[in-house]
């Protein structure tokens, strides 16, 4: 044993698991908790059980949510006919931060990726496919943002292609050059997307 | 509000007070949690909990543990007349790491820091003392191996000051050039440091 504490290095494996957290961080987070009030560590437990006790997913949108339908679905500010598709939960709010956007999501819950077996039935298209053809809420415009790599262009080709026979507009926001870089850094596939996607001033 | 769950915007919250985490890293980690098998998060849950509810300090050499006393201190293959000196349980760990030291380590559990409000009672150096000066268990040497640092530098000598009248023999660490580097790369600190304490070859 290389640790003199059992407790100490079964906290360490599980805290290693976690995503960008090698056995060095672990241990550092691990001894910092040892030594916080024991308040504070039972918050912290408790706040991550509730994470699988009491979040859900909304039954119209499919974003992480405490009640059913999320604060997004219920608000009455917000336009239910244009909806915008993203692959999961963080997109949501990475798009709210921006306050531009007022309609409603779709979280498709991953993209079609053969490499690691997602195929289409794997992620919400069918349930896309099914609000799109409702008739109590018509859509008239559905937003692709899946990020700009082969997954993500794949699944919104596939789903432009689903979403064909029923005559929705169906939008993708725009690849450029982002704000504050200058051309020179950027490489050639974003700029030639730049042209491509071209405004009028 | 900004995430769509209160319960994804607690459990964030908590995280992002562990050190080294930014609300950013937080998210992501609370956002790859929700997606886990409940088990797993459970028992992540139930190991940061364990480690305010089991861990205690060794009542000899006050490292981390589970039993008191600690595993090095129960070993019968250690000896119990060489104390190494260390700030935290952690320098335990790097130290056993070598296989090199054969006997029992003294955790300090912090160093003399007038900055942060810490001087020499707010340590375990009375209890250094008693150890050094108990009849049970004579001591022949201790090692100091705290970090090179000013703070670790004050409480080395404030160490050898109160250990002086007890006649033991009190050593330090080598401070030289680390292993695999080049000298050019050196600071002028370590590279005296490291011709003062040269060695026969």
């Amino acid at each position: 044993m290389q640790l003199t504490s059992e407790t100490l290095e079964r906290a360490v494996e599980h805290l290693s698991k976690l995503p960008g957290v090698g056995r060095k961080s672990a241990q550092r987070l691990a001894m910092h908790l040892v030594k916080q009030d024991k308040d504070q560590v039972l918050q912290l437990a408790q706040a991550l059980i509730d994470l699988k006790q009491k979040i859900r997913y909304c039954s119209s949108c499919f974003t992480i949510t405490d009640d059913d339908p999320c604060p997004i679905c219920r608000s009455a500010k917000r336009q239910r006919n244009v909806l915008c598709v993203v692959e999961e939960s963080r997109d949501v709010y990475v798009i709210e931060k921006t306050n531009e956007f007022r309609g409603s999501y779709h979280v498709l819950g991953g993209v079609i990726s053969p490499l690691d077996d997602v195929g289409p039935d794997d992620i919400r298209i069918k349930e896309l496919i099914a609000r799109v053809n409702s008739n109590s809420e018509p859509v008239s415009e559905v937003i692709l943002a899946l990020n700009p790599d082969a997954e993500g262009e794949a699944t919104s080709f596939y789903i432009h292609k689903m979403l064909s026979p029923f005559g929705v507009k169906v939008t993708r926001i725009a690849h450029g050059i982002p704000m504050g870089t200058e051309l020179e850094f950027i490489d050639e596939a974003t700029l030639s997307k730049a042209f491509i996607g071209r405004n009028i001033f």
